[in-house]
């Protein structure tokens, strides 16, 4: 039931002809005309002319082709993928921003988490969430769930059946929480087991359990140490918060006797070129480089930066550190679960912090694009590959520009199309 | 066949049923629940319950009144208000934001706006201009059009037909314009002056013209003086751009013998009190005091200043000479014509600058609601009027968050609905 539907069709494969972007490096995104080749969620063919079409065929001489043309004024490039996003505070989208982190964290976002512990709930919110990331474009999401085990179980059947790429991580949290939503350390070590366990019994291979603790603020080292640890014994990836607010930061050191916030993950052996860290707003100099050492990734999420007054991540500066940056929508710590949105709030941010400081350029159109797609992923995602390059790349700045949800007429995942029936309103 | 829709159906009139949400003033929007009637576009009665419509009923005994029930989550708010806008510069939006404004003029802008000499691309353009701008629930635009008077009246004539209220500018240049693209003195004046009969002869009350001379880099003291008597003589509206961005500060200073741009205008008489400034990032305090004195509007672009990479508008620093603050999406400087959008987009700017500078407080929801709605008009708009204030807030701060065209259901202007039949998809 929960396997990929790219599994389920063998036999089955996509051909599209027309236009398609892609962005293997920051610089330049490109655009080619022609076809791809799509089997069991693999391109096998990328060819330059209609014609070519004989050969795939030929090629694969079992497989039944499904045509996909596409009209003048539609492309085809890889699905967005959004490294930060709290599936359970869709709610909460748009509400309490004339509050700070913490602030906020407490009044608004831990009661809206705590609903979870109702699996009914989950189920029914969960299933939307879903939609609404796909019906985005977002073809791969890292969501924190909520500390339950059970409802965070039914995120990740969502995702299984909607047929989107995620990796769902129970948040972990057993310090410094509000009285009805916290466990004991070995509570939370032991759920997150079971958690682990019942991802990996859903047998979808776009589907993977993540380690989340939620931050330094609401982990003990020995929470965070026992979570390293259960990351490293089943190869998993790991999901946190770091230097997103100056209150935050200077809390972290109070609690954790004066250590920075990066050494504090390090120490608890939570940073590895399989960890995703949330923000980084804050990083001195020596964490950067601490962090480049163990290859984590930084995840920027500046419409959240923004709307909870949190500061601005300069990109720029991360990648001076030859950190790699992806891209986070943050719902609801951003209001937005499109990519497109977080993107131009992406160009937005390094815009912002251009003007005072006008000797780092501003993050162009096509950086953003990269960054939301291939540049995120180290080695999940598979780009088109194909040679001929268009010079005209107006179509897709107005796309990153202004398109919404509506200009996304369809979504594939793993070769299977997950979104279809809407018409291009622009 | 141009005159007020409203006017056209005497006798017709319309109660809604349900909650109304309004801003008198930008501390808090008041959201109430009850009944509205409006006849010939204006509010003849608010009345708190649903009884009551039979005393609606009895006070206007010859009226047949249509009845419009809201449904839990919906609420009616005033449209909005969009003081600044590019009408021909639609099909520009998200293009060509990686140059400067000069730059940008020159390469993208200009060319674009040329193609209005063809009055048969203007009558297809402007038709979906307007579209959109009603669909984004914007009741009010102030637009900016081309040189081409013939042109910018099938703006006028677009905006009467579809039941838009809207000032509309035949834009004035005679000096420093690309070749094809200018007036002499003596045509931009005489073909103003025809533009305006032509406007007046749609004798639609709704739609007005405004004298609109580009700005000090396109127009001689000699135009703008012109100008300025035209406004006098004909008690029109002015609409202009001010202080946009650094080169072009600097540039006028040179092109005015050292003159500041707000004396220059000042000196044209096109500072009164029905002046539209559009920008005004980097004026000096005593220009603030002029502007002040002078009572113009500066109308505040957010996405389009950040777009351009032009600065920031400073609106608290503006708020504290008292000069009155509107706001306009400026398509295509502006890729969004949505003002749901404009509104985000000023808070992110407006906490963009709180970050170095933590004593001025970022703006608020509802600021910005009341800036987009009520606040943007000095005498223009009818906003609503009644008493009992309800506390949630909370759905009108997710619409002003999350919410796009397809949260808006309906738009009537003046009294008749000029948009209908989009479900609401959140």
């Amino acid at each position: 039931m929960f396997s990929s539907k790219a599994e389920q069709l063998p036999g089955k494969g996509l051909i599209f002809i027309g236009t398609y972007a892609h962005s293997l490096e920051p610089v330049q995104i490109t655009i080619e005309k022609g076809i791809l080749a799509v089997l069991n969620g693999v391109i096998v063919a990328a060819e330059k002319s209609p014609g070519d079409i004989a050969c795939i065929k030929q090629k694969f001489p079992e497989v039944e082709w499904e045509k996909v043309e596409l009209q003048s004024g539609q492309f085809l490039c890889p699905g967005f993928i959004d490294l930060h996003v709290h599936a359970p505070q869709f709610p909460n989208a748009g509400l309490g921003y004339d509050m700070p982190l913490l602030e906020w964290l407490q009044k608004y976002t831990y009661p809206c988490e705590q609903k979870y512990s109702d699996v009914n709930h989950a189920k029914y919110v969960y299933k939307s969430v879903v939609e609404k990331m796909l019906s985005c474009g977002t073809t791969t999401a890292c969501y924190f769930g909520t500390i339950h085990r059970e409802s965070t179980l039914e995120l990740a059947k969502a995702v299984a059946l909607a047929g989107q790429r995620a990796f769902i991580g129970k948040v972990n949290m057993n310090f410094g929480c509000p009285e009805n939503y916290s466990e004991s350390l070995e509570e939370s070590l032991e759920e997150t087991k079971k958690f682990i366990d019942g991802v990996l019994e859903l047998k979808n291979s776009l589907v993977k359990p993540i380690i989340t603790p939620r931050f330094a603020v609401t982990c003990d080292s020995k929470l965070m140490t026992g979570l390293s640890k259960l990351a490293e014994a089943n190869s998993l990836h790991i999901q946190t918060h770091i230097s997103e607010n100056t209150s935050e930061v200077e809390f972290v050191k109070e609690l954790f006797h004066g250590k920075n916030y990066t050494d504090v993950y390090d120490q608890a052996g939570l940073l590895t070129n399989r960890t995703l860290l949330a923000h980084g707003i804050y990083l001195s100099d020596s964490e950067l480089e601490l962090i480049r050492e163990r290859g984590c990734t930084v995840v920027h999420c500046p419409n959240s930066n923004v709307s909870l007054k949190s500061g601005i991540c300069k990109v720029r500066r991360l990648q001076k550190h030859t950190v790699n940056v992806g891209l986070g929508t943050d719902v609801s710590g951003g209001y937005s679960a499109s990519m497109l949105n977080c993107m131009r709030s992406a160009i937005d941010a390094s815009i912002v912090t251009f003007f005072p400081d006008s000797e780092s350029s501003p993050l162009t159109y096509n950086e953003v694009f990269y960054m939301a797609t291939s540049g995120a992923a180290k080695e999940e995602i598979s780009s088109f590959n194909a040679n001929d390059s268009l010079t005209d790349s107006e179509i897709i700045q107005k796309f990153i520009y202004t398109g919404d949800d509506r200009n996304i007429i369809a979504v594939y995942v793993d070769g299977v199309q997950v979104k279809t029936g809407l018409k291009s309103s622009q």
